[in-house]
């Protein structure tokens, strides 16, 4: 009992200190764009991450994971992390312009809301089978065109779907809330509810 | 002593299952292409990479390293596990095809042997800077055209090189060899002398 409080208040620390950085360190652009460059998009605080991850592994760590997929670049740092702690392997999915058809890919589109192109979204039946238990992890959930990509390959793989960890979500683009509806377990350490360029001003749901 | 000793046995061991992975798990293309896709560039083996940023921490600890960088994608991955061994910051190089010429970073230009290509190379202003004290990682050094950018943009920045950790070097296209030639501390966990495309057969310097 003693145990799981302490676990639970230092998951409240983790997601307000999470929050602070965000308002502390985020730079809020026209078009709904955070940038959370100095923490965990160009420059990562591993040290941070890594309670991340540690967090990650409390709310999952009881679905059989036993693979941790994410897409590059900037998902692969806190996949790393997540891997790690679940002491499994990590595959990220790669992006190309081009389609691949040569059967031995699995395969999605992913439209990027942040750079305004579509992706094929990548990863080698060689390392997702149906025997496989995933969770997505990934750095930012908006409209969620990324993780229903990773979503697709999962199912296309055949392997089962433990879940979705993501760091940062705009839940005012209701990506998240879609792909909850579905009955996916998808666990957002801050979620966004709403962003003001000119203020700078961040509001966090509940 | 005995703790030393322990220590380089370790090292050994290590070295010793990194070339035993490379050589069951590796695929040799036409090209001088080694393909480590099953633990290191697509999928990525996490406790075994764990071992390898505990393997960088011992090699570069004494060189008051303040933060690591590397270049996305497949470096992000043990650039996380070495940053959090180290405490400190990792910084991602970002490649873009196009320049970047708004004063706010640091570019390099990069040419990709495997792709054919080349990128530039970037990182923002913010966060590299002449207190630093930066170890560079990498999954691989080739060329060595990847490690040149980034140690150029360390040396723009004013920032002080303690050295670079890589995990697989291609000893035959000298790249490694040159910069250690220069004075820079290359440590590289195994160095591929040579490999056969028809047989598969790899050989590594002693």
């Amino acid at each position: 009992m003693y145990i799981i409080l302490v676990y639970l208040i230092s998951a409240v620390d983790l997601m307000d200190l999470l929050k602070q950085k965000i308002i502390a360190e985020g730079e809020v652009y026209e078009g709904n764009i955070l940038k959370v460059d100095s923490f965990l998009n160009h420059q990562i605080d591993c040290v941070f991450l890594q309670k991340i991850a540690e967090e990650f592994h409390r709310l999952f760590k009881d679905e059989g994971v036993n693979k941790v997929l994410t897409i590059e670049a900037s998902g692969i740092a806190i996949g790393a992390l997540v891997a790690r702690e679940f002491e499994c392997p990590l595959v990220f999915a790669k992006k190309s312009k081009t389609k691949n058809n040569d059967g031995n890919v699995l395969t999605s589109e992913v439209e990027s809301f942040t750079h305004g192109v579509t992706n094929n979204v990548l990863v080698s039946k060689k390392y997702i089978s149906k025997d496989d238990k995933i969770l997505i992890v990934d750095d930012f959930l908006a409209m969620g065109n990324a993780l229903k990509g990773l979503i697709d390959i999962v199912n296309q793989s055949g392997a089962e779907l433990a879940g979705c960890g993501i760091v940062i979500e705009k839940g005012y683009q209701h990506g998240g809330d879609a792909l909850r509806a579905q009955g996916i377990k998808v666990e957002s350490l801050a979620i966004v509810e709403s962003m003001n360029h000119e203020t700078g001003e961040i509001v966090f749901r509940d």
